[in-house]
């Protein structure tokens, strides 16, 4: 026994978790700590008041039940504000930088806190330095997508807690993800041959810039091979000028010059897809010079405008010069479980590797990151290592899936629970649906937008991302640049949406995204009239 | 409203989770699920069986909290089960490879199925197929320490669900990832150019495998700088033949020739550690012969045996030399939170920079792996990517810190948020004692070992491994290994304690490590039990 200080949350409390939250914390679940008879709190600076405590032990059923039942009506009572209490949680935060300094503590306390201590510091100090992506009024980026079955599913695996580095340090975590990657990839109507049955098959990466990294270095092992290591100043890459950054950082990781980065020019002319002419010219012109192309990156929907590159063309290009094409189909991948969306993935029969974030728009909280490969193999032979401490009987190479080998770290969480969780509490229809509700709200704001001669949708519109911006008045572009940058600035500066931006050849673009789980109509209309008010100011005729 | 069936755990459930958890989820928690008015199952293929149903949504208060609830029971009934029946739970997973692929569907539920059944079917068909990382008979590899704290901290995060790449995504995950890596710096001792006050600063990695990846990559890039990109075939780095195999796969990442890997020799004269005149010749002999020395990766606590590189005199011959050092302290290095054994960082002065693994011995759950760096301009030159659509005012280099920089992706959980938690609901004082009485029943088992004739330790033991194998009878170590090798698959084929190996100077190895978070010296003295049973039909003399 030690003099010392109360640990968790005391049997009786009722105190609120103030600061916007405002929900009362019960004592439905008996909150008593049943390992701590103290009845003190501590201090920030490490000192305890005295009270008796029982050494603490860093695992007890009993505490977590009760701890976790007490964190879960955080949770949920976080999720009812969001929707009820708008106007107390800013959807940007609001906060300046160096806020969290001046308020916390400059060590760690040397004795133990309570839980209700902690939270109240969540609710007062760190929930206003937060931008709530889950906020129904979140239109920006793209969205992070939860669920209550994605974070049921995130809990358990937190829970049980295995590491599933190879399949004998959790057989179920290997044969499960090997199973629901299958399930998934027969929603999305993917070729056979990414399939486990196969050569290829699915591995969950923790993201998309991870998959591309992944890929990148199996094509360039796979080409090195042939071509000799000394050419690797030589080997070529290509994708759009729309692509995602990650793509270019994968490659400058894996070494590939900077300069052999070949970021084809987009236009309006293809809606910022991907010319499959000028690949062509590209690759010859490359080849004509010496250089190796060995990588395609192709994208559907794009991370500024949701553009789609043509697979089909891009695909046989790809395929007649021998070059690797990997899709990254992180944001837009998702929506092709529905048959009307699925066109937009035609000629993916012809691409060496596949990926979605299911964390972006499949519910499955972040992170989870699906990337089916044609060619298992290929990644292996890049990404194995083989210590001789985790030598065991099942490891022969055709036996047991080990997915260390598959990606860049050794240790993985049980990754496919919650996929799995996701696929089964929701079912593919309900998911379909999820899908095709934001996508409908994505048309609705763009029906406020068309129907408003101020505005302007500036890109064909194809999944839940809406591109418009106020018009140029007078042809004047960049007076109407630096109206829309204001106009972002004014509106996410209220509080009450939060939307992005980019930019498409040299105009200033407004970004609306719909994707968070609590979004409903009335929330885009709400944020179409926030726009509209604070768009009035530019008018000559202040019609709102 | 549509035909179709019932999701989530009706009112009054009293079922048995079986399958040898056999605890009761009770209704305590009011479990109906007020989104649904079905009455009905659904069945494995997905078909419903008529009963209404309301439209699902992926996202209610009410649906988390009351699942969040029956989860929360489902996973302390698991930890109660580890401690209280252990028969039912075997800790190296028993079944055969391809066994879940027999007893799961063939593709993923058109329908919505309930959490009960799916519950079940954790219980009946996914727990047997798990490895028990959080067994207290768990005591191979390294542990992966959970604790309440952990898990809640990973369950506030999950439900907070903020994506913090740029500062303005949620300023406070940024934040707070800063000052909490300042905290735990301090309480490591660490030198204050890891600080975010100077110019160097902490971050959390997924794993140390990524730590290792971007400082390869920041140090490659720094000495490309100066010696040009040409030059990529002339780089060498150095560690030794006891590096975790992360280091040798992030070198070929970043296009590191295979054979300017240098991987010096150890053996028990340095109790596997570094020796310093082997890295000083080396480096000698590859600047004779042209090449340009860049990097050293010292290990604090191998993953093999815990061997100590002498960070001291490497430290120096680095720094003379120009070339960064990196510290792998994955394991050991949570212990150098405590005054006794933080020696064995001693010459982290020296170091550019250095890693921990706080999911494997400072009990913040999968994943978390802090990383500290001297100048962190190295790793953001290294990394940064800038896209139009994550621009904005405050993203000036030195105002706020953007962690998209100092990674591989651009995503990222709010990863700080675990270790507070952990920090302040246990304290430093604490996490001491927690990492001590593991240090204190490795000794506990070390001296059972010592004091059997049959036995020997291996190596010298500074944490909670201990190496140890049956002697040699008559000194034939071909037939002690294959012994040995008996031996441990004999033990895990019991299900009763899990322990792994290593092969040290051609000795194969038993590895026995204390960390899992519910270990209690009875879970040790049982495990020497199962031990010494298993060894007694090798000895002539079967006194067991």
């Amino acid at each position: 026994m030690e003099y010392g200080n109360g640990n968790g949350i005391r049997n009786g409390l009722g105190s609120i978790i103030g600061n916007g939250l405002g929900n009362i914390i019960g004592n439905d679940h008996g909150i008593n700590n049943g390992h701590v008879n103290g009845n003190g709190n501590v201090n920030g600076s490490g000192k305890g008041n005295g009270a008796k405590v029982e050494k603490m032990k860093p695992m007890d059923s009993e505490v977590l039940r009760k701890q976790g039942h007490i964190m879960v009506d955080f949770i949920a009572d976080y999720y009812k504000n969001l929707e009820d209490s708008p106007q107390n949680l800013p959807v940007l935060s609001q906060v300046q930088p160096g806020y969290l300094r001046d308020i916390l503590p400059n060590s760690a306390p040397e004795r133990p806190e309570p839980l209700k201590e902690l939270l109240d510091d969540v609710s007062k100090k760190i929930i206003p330095g937060l931008t709530h992506w889950q906020s129904p009024s979140y239109f920006a980026y793209y969205a992070s997508s939860t669920s209550v079955a994605g974070f049921l599913g995130e809990m358990l695996s937190t829970g049980l807690s295995v590491v599933g580095f190879t399949w004998l340090t959790s057989p179920a975590a290997t044969e499960l993800e090997v199973i629901v990657l299958d399930w998934l990839a027969k929603l999305l109507q993917l070729p056979d041959h990414f399939l486990s049955t196969g050569n290829g098959g699915g591995v969950i990466q923790g993201t998309a810039c991870e998959a591309v990294l992944v890929v990148v270095l199996a094509a360039r092992d796979r080409i090195m091979k042939k071509v000799g290591k000394t050419s690797l100043s030589q080997l070529v890459v290509y994708a759009s000028d729309q692509t995602h950054s990650s793509f270019r950082k994968a490659c400058l990781i894996g070494g590939i010059h900077e300069e052999n980065i070949r970021l084809l020019k987009t236009d309006s002319s293809t809606n910022y897809g991907m010319p499959p002419k000028s690949l062509e010219e590209a690759i010859s012109s490359d080849l004509a010079k010496g250089f190796i192309p060995f990588f395609i990156c192709a994208t559907v929907g794009t991370t500024s405008s949701a553009a789609v590159d043509p697979l089909v063309p891009l695909g046989k290009i790809a395929k007649s010069n021998g070059i690797w094409m990997h899709v990254d189909a992180a944001y837009a991948g998702n929506a092709c479980i529905c048959p009307e969306f699925r066109k937009h993935i035609d000629g993916v029969e012809n691409a060496d590797s596949f990926n979605i974030n299911a964390h972006k728009w499949l519910f499955a909280n972040q992170t989870c990151s699906p990337l089916w490969v044609k060619d298992r193999y290929s990644l292996i032979d890049a990404l194995k290592t083989n210590p001789e401490y985790l030598e065991y009987k099942v490891s022969k190479r055709d036996e047991v899936v080990n997915y260390k080998d598959w990606q860049i770290s050794l240790s993985r969480r049980f990754r496919s629970l919650k996929l799995w969780m996701v696929l089964r509490l929701y079912g593919a229809e309900n998911l379909r649906n999820f899908i095709r509700d934001h996508v409908n709200l994505a048309k609705h704001f763009e029906d406020y937008v068309v129907q408003d001669s101020h505005f302007e949708v500036v890109t064909t519109r194809y999944f839940s991302l809406v591109c418009f911006r106020l018009s140029p008045a007078d042809g004047d572009e960049d007076k109407c640049n630096e109206q829309n940058r204001e106009l972002l600035a004014a509106v996410n500066t209220t509080g009450k949406i939060f939307i992005s931006h980019t930019v498409l050849s040299g105009k200033f673009v407004l970004r609306f995204a719909v994707g968070a789980p609590l979004t409903e109509e009335k929330h885009v209309t709400e944020a179409w009239r926030v726009i509209q008010k604070h768009a009035s100011k530019f008018f000559h005729n202040k019609k709102y």
